[in-house]
C-alpha cells in the first residue's frame, strides 16, 4: 500500500466545511414550505456554477445563489418574497463556525501546519464571512475562485492555490465536506479529508479520501498525530 | 428588436423533456421516505455529470446515475436495497413519453422540420429509451455526449450535433426542458424553447428562450405557422 506523505499545506473549504449552514437550512424549508427546499436551492447553486464555469461565464457565487433562490421558488410554485431572498444572501455573510472548528483549528495551528482557505464565495464575500465567525487568525492566506473565474472543482482553482504558494500537490490537502471538493480535489493531484456532515456524501466514482471524519476536531488528532 | 430566422434544425432534450420520469419520482420519493428525494438524486446526477466534465474524466449516465442514488441513501441516512436501485436504473429505459409528446411531433414533422436528440444518456441506452417510447420514427438522427465524451451544457456538445449534420447555430433550436440546457444551447449560439415542465426552472443569468411554452404541443403549433 502507498502511503502519503504528511501533507504540509492544509486547504479549507468554507461553506458547509468551515461554516453552519443549519440556520439557513431551516429557514429556506419554512419560507418554501417544503423538507427539500434548501437541498434543492444548493444543489442548484452549485449545478448552474458549473454550468457557468463550461460555458465560460462568469457571475460571484452571490448572484448564482439569488437566482437559485428564485429557480427554487419557480420549481415548488410557490411565492417568496424578494426581501426574504436578500436576507437569506446576508445571513451566507453572517454564518457561525461548526461547533467543532475552533477546537479543530487550534489543533492544526499547534501541530504547526500552514493552513489557507478556498471558496466559491467571492473574495469581498469571504472576508466578510471569516471575519463575522473570527476565523481570520488561523488561515495564513485566504483564496477564492474569482481570481481565475472557474469553479469548483475545476482543477485550475487548485492549481492556483498551489502556484500562489509555490507548493506540490502531493504534499497539499484539501478539506472539504462536499463529495464533488474532495473528488476533483484528488483528481488535480492533492491529498483529501472528507468531513461528513449532516447531509453530505462521498462521490462512489472517485478516489476515496486519505481521511473520512466525522468532523474537524476528529481529523485534526489524526494529523497532529503524523 | 432583432428577430431569429425560421430555424431549420431542432434538436430535442430526450429525459424529462420527450420522456416522462413522473413514474420514477414516485418510486424514489417512496423508497427514500422524504418528498425531495427525487429531486435530491437527479440534481446531484447532473452536478457530478459536470463534476466529471470539468476535471476530464467520464463515466456514462447510468453510472453516475447510480452513484448518485447510493449518495441520496447516504445523505438521508436511509438503507435502500441495491435490486431498487438496479429496478430504478432500469426503468430510465423504459420511460414513456410525455402526453403532449406524440400530437407535438407530429405537428412538427408534417411542418417539415428536420429533427435529431441530444442526450446525456450514452448511446445504447439511449436507443432503448426511443425504442420503449416508440420514438425512432420522428428522429432522423439520434445523438449521444458519450461521442464527445463531455456533459451538455458544455458548448462543445451542441458543437458535435451542427458539425456532424453541418448546419450553423443560429438555424438551429435547442428544445428543453431544463434551464442549464437552454442556457448552455443559447450560449453556443442556439436558438432555443423551454417546455416549462412540472418542478423545472429557467436560469435567471442566461439569456431568455425564443420560446416558452407549457408542453410540446403548444410549441409546435407556434413554430408551424413560421
Amino acid at each position: 500500500m502507498q502511503t502519503s506523505p504528511k501533507p504540509k499545506l492544509l486547504i479549507f473549504d468554507v461553506n458547509g466545511t468551515l461554516l453552519n449552514m443549519d440556520g439557513i437550512k431551516t429557514a429556506i424549508n419554512q419560507a418554501y414550505q417544503h423538507p427539500g427546499a434548501f437541498t434543492q436551492w444548493f444543489s442548484w447553486l452549485l449545478q448552474y456554477s458549473l454550468v457557468d464555469t463550461v460555458t465560460k461565464t462568469y457571475h460571484p457565487f452571490s448572484e448564482i445563489a439569488e437566482a437559485a433562490l428564485q429557480m427554487t421558488a419557480a420549481s415548488l410554485k410557490v411565492n417568496v418574497d424578494a426581501v426574504f431572498m436578500q436576507d437569506i444572501l446576508k445571513s451566507m455573510q453572517q454564518l457561525p463556525p461548526h461547533p467543532d472548528i475552533l477546537t479543530g483549528l487550534d489543533l492544526l495551528k499547534k501541530a504547526g501546519y500552514k493552513m489557507v482557505t478556498l471558496t466559491n464565495s467571492a473574495s469581498a464575500a469571504q472576508k466578510k464571512q471569516l471575519e463575522f465567525a473570527q476565523l481570520n487568525a488561523y488561515f495564513e492566506e485566504t483564496f477564492s475562485v474569482d481570481a481565475v473565474e472557474l469553479y469548483k472543482p475545476h482543477p485550475k482553482t487548485y492549481q492556483y492555490v498551489l502556484d500562489e504558494l509555490n507548493f506540490d500537490p502531493q504534499e497539499t490537502m484539501l478539506i472539504a465536506a462536499h463529495g464533488w471538493d474532495v473528488a476533483g480535489a484528488a483528481r488535480a493531484g492533492l491529498q483529501t479529508a472528507f468531513i461528513a456532515r449532516d447531509g453530505q456524501a462521498l462521490y462512489p466514482l472517485a478516489k476515496k479520501p486519505e481521511f473520512v471524519c466525522a468532523d474537524l476536531h476528529e481529523l485534526a488528532v489524526q494529523l497532529a498525530a503524523l
